[in-house]
Parts: C-alpha cells; sequence; structure tokens
C-alpha cells in the first residue's frame, strides 16, 4: 500500500504489458489471438493493446503467427494473430548431487527439450564435482543446439543450507561444499542469472509443478535420506525460514541423544558409511528377502523418519507429505507413516510417494529458473 | 494478475480512498495534514484528494481538524486541516481461557481505552463460560460508555484448533469445548463480526504488534503449559496450517511413546491434574526452595518442553522464538533452550520472553478485530 501513489505512467505500462503477455500465454496454441482477442480478454482499449503488442514484439518475446487456413479461405484478409514465443529463450535445471550431476533444458514455457546426467564419485571434491556440472552444462548445450548465450536463467539445487546469495552456509552431503560460494562459482560459466536452492526445497518446488502435488498449495516434501531433509510450500510458496535451514530435521534425532540413522540401519553393530546407497539399499533388499536383522534394521529406520515427518506435520500442518529422495525401499514407509500421522493429527495429511522420482531435484531447479524469468518478465510490483 | 484488467473506475476510486485514509493515519497527531499535505503524499490531484476527503467526512472515518494556533494568526483565514477519527467505532478482543476471562477495548488506532477480567472456574460447562464472557463484555462497554452498537469488530481468542467458521474442532482444555460453534454462540451478542483465532495464534500476533517481537517477522510463539501449543508468523503473517492445526505440538511426545506432561511434572508419581496450574505453580516454586524431588520434575519438564520447542524450531527457522504462558517458572526455560538450540542450529534462533505476559492472548484478539476492520477500510484487493 505504501508504494501506491496515483497515475504512474511507467507503472501503468508495465502493468498492461503484463496483463497482454498474459494474455498472450494463456492462449492454448495452436489458437493464437487477435488484436481484438486480446482486447477482450485483458479489458484494455484496442490501441493500447497494439501499442503494447508492437513493443513485445520489438522485444523478441511476440510474434506474428500464421493465419489459420479456413479462416485464410473465408476472408479476402484475415486478422493478424500472435504468439508467445517460448523458444525466445532457454532454461537449465541441474542437480548437484552426492553420486550423480544431472541437467534439464527448457525453453520459455517450461517444456523439457532436453538433459544430460553425469555419474559423479561420493568422494569427489567441491573442484571436481563443479568441473563435472561444466561438462554436463557444455554436453547438453552442444546436444542441444543451444548457443549459451541464449540461456535466460539457470537454476542449481544441491544439498545443504543455502543463503541468498549462493553460498552453501552447511553441507556435510558433499565433500568440500560447507562455505563455498556455489553461486558465485557457478556464475563464471553463465552470462545468465543463477540460481542456488536446497534440493529438498527444490523438489517440493518440483512435485507441486508437474508432480504428485499439482492440486495443493501446502505441501511438505521429505527427501529420505540418511540425513532426511524438507522442503515445505506455504501457500503455494516456498517456504525457506529466516535463515535458509527450514525444514533441516536431520538434527531432530539429536536432540533425543538417539543414534544416528548410520547406526538405526546397521545390521552388524557398525555404522554403515554415511553416503552410502548401494550398502542402504542392499539392507532394504535383504529385508524384503526376510533377512531379520535386515527387517529389524529397516524397521528402525523407518519408525526414527515417522517420527521426523510427523514432527515436520505438527508444526506445520500441511495438506500433503510427499515423500521421495531414494528410488528403493521408500514404499514401506508410507503405511507406518500415514498410521502414525492418523493417531496424532486431527486432520491428517495426505501421504505420496514422489512423483516425479529422481529427476525430482533437477526439475525443481528448472522450475525456479523459469519462475525468475517470469518475474522478470510480468513483475508490475517494483523494478528491481 | 489475473485480476488486472486495465481502468476499473469503481477500483480507482477505491484505491485513491485508501491512499488518502493512509496518509491521514500517517500523520503524527496533533499535526493534521491540509489537502495540499495530502496531495503532496499521495501524489493524487488536488480535485481527487478533494472528493476522496468529502467522501470520507460523509463516511464518519475523517473530521476537519481545528487550525493551529500560531498559524491562525499569522494568516487571515488558514487552509483546512483533517484527521482519522480513530473514535468513528471501537473494538474489543476477549481471551476465553481455562480460569479466567479478559476483554480489552480500543478505539480505531488500536489504542486500549479499558478493560476487564473475570475469574471462571476450570471446570465451567461451555455455556457457564460463555455466560462469563457476556458478563465481561456488558461490564467493560457500560464502564466504557461505549455503545454495544459501536463496535466494529471483536476478537475471541481461546485454546483449541479452531475452523475458519469459528467452530472449535478440538479443544481439550476447556469443558464442552470441542465442537463448539464459538464464533455462532459470540455472534449472537453483537452486530458486528467476530473472529475466532487460537490463543497461541493470538499471542503471537500481540507481541508482533506491541511486544517483544515488533522487530520480526518470523516468530515462534510458545504457550507454555502442560500441553503446549505455538502460533507462528511467516514473513510477517499468520500461518495457521491447512487445517488450522500448526503448532499443536502438544502430541509431539506422544510420538515417542514418552509420558505426559502432567507424570513429568509429578513429584509423588501420581499425576497432576491436568488443569491445576495452582498445582504446577507449587511444583516450580518448591524446586526454587530447593526440593530435589521437585527441582528434578521440573528438569524434566523443560527438558521436554526444549525437546518440543527445538522440533519447531528446525521445521520453520524463525528469527525468534518467544516463550510465554504460565506467569511463574518460565524464565528457567530460557537458558537450557538456548543452549540446546544453538548446539543443533546453525543460527539459532533468538529467545526470548513474553513481553506481554497475560495480556498476550486478549491483546492478539483485539489486533484480530482490527486487522479486520482495516481490511474493511484500507482493502483495494478484490471486493467480498
Amino acid at each position: 500500500m505504501g508504494r501506491l501513489t496515483g497515475g504512474d505512467p511507467s507503472l501503468l505500462r508495465r502493468i498492461n504489458s503484463a496483463v497482454v503477455l498474459h494474455a498472450l500465454r494463456a492462449a492454448a496454441p495452436p489458437a493464437a489471438p487477435t488484436l481484438t482477442d486480446l482486447t477482450k480478454a485483458t479489458g484494455l482499449s484496442r490501441p493500447t493493446v497494439e501499442g503494447v503488442v508492437e513493443g513485445l514484439m520489438e522485444a523478441g518475446l511476440v510474434v506474428e503467427a500464421p493465419a489459420e487456413e479456413g479462416e485464410a479461405r473465408r476472408q479476402g484478409r484475415p486478422a493478424r494473430r500472435f504468439r508467445f514465443r517460448v523458444e525466445a529463450g532457454h532454461l537449465m535445471g541441474i542437480e548437484i548431487g552426492p553420486h550423480r550431476i544431472a541437467a534439464l533444458m527448457a525453453d520459455l514455457g517450461g517444456r523439457v527439450t532436453g538433459s544430460a546426467s553425469l555419474e559423479v564419485p561420493e568422494t569427489a571434491s567441491a573442484d571436481e564435482r563443479l568441473g563435472c556440472v561444466r561438462v554436463a552444462v557444455a554436453d547438453l548445450l552442444e546436444r542441444s543446439g543451444v548457443p549459451r548465450s541464449r540461456l535466460r536463467a539457470v537454476g542449481v539445487a544441491s544439498p545443504g543450507i543455502v543463503e541468498a546469495d549462493g553460498t552453501v552456509r552447511l553441507g556435510t552431503a558433499l565433500p568440500g561444499w560447507t562455505g563455498l560460494p556455489l553461486g558465485e562459482r557457478l556464475q563464471r560459466s553463465f552470462r545468465c542469472p543463477v540460481l542456488v536452492e536446497n534440493d529438498a526445497n527444490a523438489a517440493v518446488v518440483a512435485e507441486h509443478w508437474k508432480g504428485v502435488a499439482t492440486g495443493s498449495d501446502d505441501v511438505v516434501f521429505v527427501l529420505a535420506g540418511l540425513s532426511p531433509g524438507a522442503g515445505s510450500l506455504i501457500g503455494g510458496r516456498l517456504h525457506r525460514g529466516y535463515g535458509g535451514a527450514a525444514g533441516e530435521i536431520g538434527a531432530l534425532h539429536l536432540l533425543g541423544r538417539e543414534a544416528t540413522p548410520e547406526e538405526v540401519l546397521s545390521t552388524t553393530g557398525e555404522p554403515l558409511h554415511p553416503l552410502d546407497e548401494a550398502q542402504v539399499a542392499q539392507v532394504f533388499a535383504l529385508a524384503r528377502e526376510g533377512d531379520e536383522r535386515a527387517a529389524e534394521a529397516v524397521g528402525r529406520f523407518i519408525r526414527r523418519l515417522v517420527h521426523d515427518v510427523a514432527a515436520l506435520v505438527l508444526a506445520l500442518d500441511p495438506e500433503l507429505v510427499v515423500v521421495g529422495g531414494w528410488a528403493a525401499g521408500l514404499d514401506g514407509v508410507l503405511e507406518p507413516l500415514r498410521a502414525e500421522l492418523a493417531r496424532y493429527c486431527l486432520r491428517p495429511p495426505k501421504v505420496a510417494l514422489s512423483l516425479l522420482g529422481e529427476a525430482a531435484v533437477a526439475t525443481g531447479a528448472l522450475r525456479l529458473a523459469l519462475d525468475h524469468v517470469e518475474e522478470q518478465l510480468f513483475a508490475v510490483d517494483s523494478p528491481h
């Protein structure tokens, strides 16, 4: 309210541009709207719409669409039609994980047009890991035939608590990650903005965009792992917390002075190696085959996860909890989680497995890049 | 964005009214602004400001202020000055607690002009408790000399999970509270809107308005008690949760199959009576006097509270945690809480005692009533 000052002509122009661009993007292809359609859809005057469309064409964001065939035959001179140029730029979403780099490419409409992935040893140093990122990016750009200069924004997601400036405040899951100025390091490879986000935060954005949570604005995504993390949407918006550490429930069990997850999942008494997912998968597999010690270990692990998730649910009261992360073994978590939540919550949240699976984190990073571009295109609030 | 449709004249009028009203309210008394001042402050044209001010005067919200003395002498005919009429209506904030009804009266500027309170037996039925509310309200109105018809909004806060329509979905702290259509029942006593809220939610709003949290928009208020509850502000807005149950951490200890708080605080092995605050205060007092059993019980209780709060902090990552509720014994909670949070949080939140103390819940209810009135006065988003 403090910013309302009555007729600001440049603000009005930006509002009008945004309104027309929205109407153009909302028009379902292949139906490209005419100026008359846009006038009706926006409530703006015809001269205003004409002026805005000219400006958007000059900016390369809008192009005249070919007339529809039937129409061309019926009339001597069909009305001009326009469409938003989703090909006016490209976006990239990158996941930097303990074992894998994954990258997705998309157009300005958010449609994925290509992908690349690369295995990384879990012991790789930060420099080596960033080197792998550069290789995956170069590979994806080349195979897509997209010049690097056409990228409008790049989203990056990794484990750890990420500061607003893209620095990793704490990231114990990847060697050399704590304190790494990740945004600044990656920025050197791109001329467009690079946005860095925590992996669980990216995943919840992805499931809301294209996954199991499209119907809900109040979602907790639990990235199950030896140190579980969570990302939350509240009213459709990412909740990062004051210091970017919201959902870092991995420390919760420490409060009770309980064993670490690596001890919980052990079948020998010796704790597992923190990042050894293969070893974890083996415990889950043994449990399925009926191995008693493995089944006990998995049971302990599930109880731990259920407790952590329940704490999140009591604090946040979401509509939906999405469980993702490890590809294997998670289906065994759903039923105990539902039962436990039903016991302690008045209106227990729905519980679902991630729909995007391994693609969730990179997809979320892509969505964050798209959000950034859309904010620039459609921002009418205040220029930054 | 979807609502932007270009020139809507009635919307424009409402925006202009809101802008002028804001400028009038922002002017620090006794300096009442002139039309020239308002034109400068709002950026609107003089005729627009004149028209808006006339309309606001007709609505009884604005009145001409007497000319300043010095000015009157200097000039033959001083410029007219205007002020917002904070006395144009009244607000009430009511706390319905286990032992006490408390009510506050305020003007449209949020200045408290009167208060009333009434002891209630903890065993009172819902009807008896609501009867006490009516007595306290009538008493406060009469002593304030304010006719009931001048109330613009009433805020009510009580323990329990409150639905959007003012029904208590669950309220174990007060007899007969679960399922009570509290908003509907109280609405019969008032012609203005009655807004019902959970007590911890009201308390966090109050501390943000006039208490220890005025400098922070990311706050968790912990209403300590045998069954602790919490209210959270995220980005300055109340976070109620999808089902209104956010922060109901009282169930958290059940997950670990631990003892109830009444057992935790017992010094005899027999659990305390759930709502007997006198008994609780006695345990705290004995502990201060050096009684070993009492000290152990208090220690157990504090560890429990610290654990519950830590779970909230890990989930939400607030800037500030405010501890309130019981008048006595809470100062012993601060240091263990700070120490525990420092161990597990990277950037531990600040921890502070409630500044408003016993007045927090009623003050928050009052603020919610004021919010409602301000939304009506200043709303430019969409008419409801």
